[in-house]
């Protein structure tokens, strides 16, 4: 029997309606498998800001010190989005966590769905077989450098910024997830213009040695972004830094068929946090048609992150059951009747 | 009658068997017209380094700012990509031409040719009616920031950076081709972490003001790599960064079938310049397999920029006939034992 304290950050938007739903997940994994998991409530994002002034409180830092994980709900409001002279920002909270909590290597796997393929934009040909990882690196580059404006507001800058350890920290993690794959690597990068991306090539490359099974790819960036939708399949693992590895994994969503459908995983050296990569879609929220399959996804990542893989399994297993049976929400399924709350109740009572 | 005097600078790799083929095309058009192009080739890239050890000689520059616009190749070269040491490199060739020429917009036309939908990867549904033009900033951002790295060569960082009047003029081109257009500006930026974002929609939502007849909107750079494969429809005038553009223009690409059909013009106050997108290709080098199209559709908007559209409409529609014809090399006909040239003498001669 396992016992795991989860601190529930739900954040904005559809943010807590999705959350419930991992939370049921994990409740009926819990009966059934025989585990405890207790949830904490935190406050994080717009909402927080609304309610304490600040868009991560301490009260919510701490509480994440000291569980197991963390389950992460969405971030983002509108009103924030085009007013460029707000100082306070809800995506201020989860950058801060990341940093806080030494998350550094952001996993989102990209894996083409049988069963879903015809919800892609891209031709099945292609996308049979995708299968593929990406490790992004989350506590550096362009989101953490030192922000500069002007005072006149009419120059800006952003720096971006890496050192040799957190390259390598997120590269040897990248080729152990190689090793137990399909043994590559691609290193994504923009090498021929950014000094970042030089060092990026020269740490991975004196890494890689000590990884002789696994073969080491590189490409720019701008390639990538093309052979990410030309042949997805070419990727095994998926290396990059953090501005291109937000871009990349968001473009790569449109494999799976919806962005609906892809968790990630955020860890580090002790701490772990779990999220759907969607946003907050504040302008469904509340609707009860926003799909909570990443959350609960994300949910079996937390698992499987603690070692509890055949209980990962079962949730992954009640979510192809729910896909195959068409308990799906409107982005999957253009007719469907089925809201968030249905879906997580019947994968809830599939496990 | 029109006299022009065009640089060519072929540059690496595929570089010079495709700009023949748009000088074949120009010629073609001299002769059935009645005007008077003339070519002067010079240096760049890789092959500029091995023979004078600058990427950019001083003499490709004078050329340059001597002629009534350029045309070019591609550039690079493999033995430099994976050797992040090297302190000569064949693209800075390219970044110090077009800082010197003021070449501050990329433009690229993205297009989805109902022969060609067959060939790309993204469904038909999806691309049907596909016609943007992106605006990519093309002198400042991360590419001209101050680089660094310390001398032990564990730590390296890049600066991007913009300023007000940067962002305007390229903002009022993206308008003003707007209201040719379908009436519509896109700002992609990272608007929720970077600095140098807020600055672009602060400058860009007061310039909107004096464009009352088109619509401003704001997509996240993560969100608008999904939402070109997803919806691409949406686009019509497509702004943003240098970095951000060139991640963008490579992944629209897709949309065409295939990057050997996209071309892009770099204007600024005096200069213009006119390129495939695609690379130097060094592996098929000389083997009279590169598509000669998105060359020759270069010369189509020097044309155009030249006021001679009818000129520029008779290259275009010399190459949809190759295509229709499937005259065309084995990028976009998979048995196809047609080459470079006779593509370049087809469209030539059908001209
Ligand atoms: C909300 C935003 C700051 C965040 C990011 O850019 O990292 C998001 O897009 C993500 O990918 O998790
Ligand atoms: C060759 C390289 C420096 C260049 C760039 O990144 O701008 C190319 O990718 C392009 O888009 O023209």
């Amino acid at each position: 029997m396992k016992k795991l304290k989860i601190a529930v950050l739900a954040g904005d938007g559809i943010g807590p309606e999705v959350i419930l739903q991992a939370q049921k997940a994990l409740a009926a994994v819990a009966l059934v498998f025989g585990h405890e998991f207790t949830f904490e409530d935190a406050l994080i994002g717009a909402v927080a800001i609304e309610r304490t002034g600040k868009p991560l409180p301490d009260q919510t830092l701490n509480l994440c010190k000291n569980t197991d994980s963390i389950l992460f709900g969405a971030i983002g409001d509108p009103i924030y989005d085009n007013n460029p002279e707000s100082k306070i920002r809800p995506e201020q909270g989860l950058l801060k966590l990341r940093k806080e909590l030494g998350l550094y290597a952001n996993i989102r796997p990209i894996k083409a769905y049988p069963k879903l393929m015809d919800a892609s934009p891209i031709k099945k040909e292609i996308l049979q077989g995708t299968d593929f990882v990406i490790y992004r690196e989350l506590n550096g580059g362009m989101y953490f450098g030192e922000k500069h404006l002007n005072e006149a507001g009419t120059y800006a800058s952003d720096l971006c910024e890496y050192n040799e350890d957190e390259i390598a920290k997120i590269t040897h993690l990248a080729f152990k997830a190689a090793q137990e794959r399909r043994k590559k690597v691609t290193l994504v990068d923009k090498a021929n213009v950014l000094e970042t991306s030089r060092l990026w090539r020269k740490v991975v490359q004196i890494i890689a040695k000590d990884y002789p099974d696994v073969t080491l790819e590189f490409l720019y960036v701008d390639n990538a972004a093309m052979q990410l939708i030309l042949n997805p399949r070419q990727f095994d693992v998926l290396l990059t830094d953090n501005l291109f590895g937000d871009i990349l994994s968001d473009e790569a969503s449109v494999i799976a068929g919806s962005k609906g459908l892809m968790s990630s995983a955020s860890v580090g050296e002790k701490y772990s946090l779990f999220e759907p990569i969607h946003g907050s879609y504040s302008e469904v929220k509340g609707k009860n048609c926003a799909n909570p399959i990443a959350s609960i996804l994300s949910a079996a990542m937390l698992l499987e992150h603690f070692g509890l893989s055949i209980e990962s399994k079962a949730i992954i297993e009640a979510v192809e059951k729910a896909i195959i049976n068409q308990i799906v929400t409107i982005d999957l399924k253009v007719d469907s009747k089925i809201g968030t709350n249905e879906v997580g109740d019947y994968i809830a009572n599939y496990i």
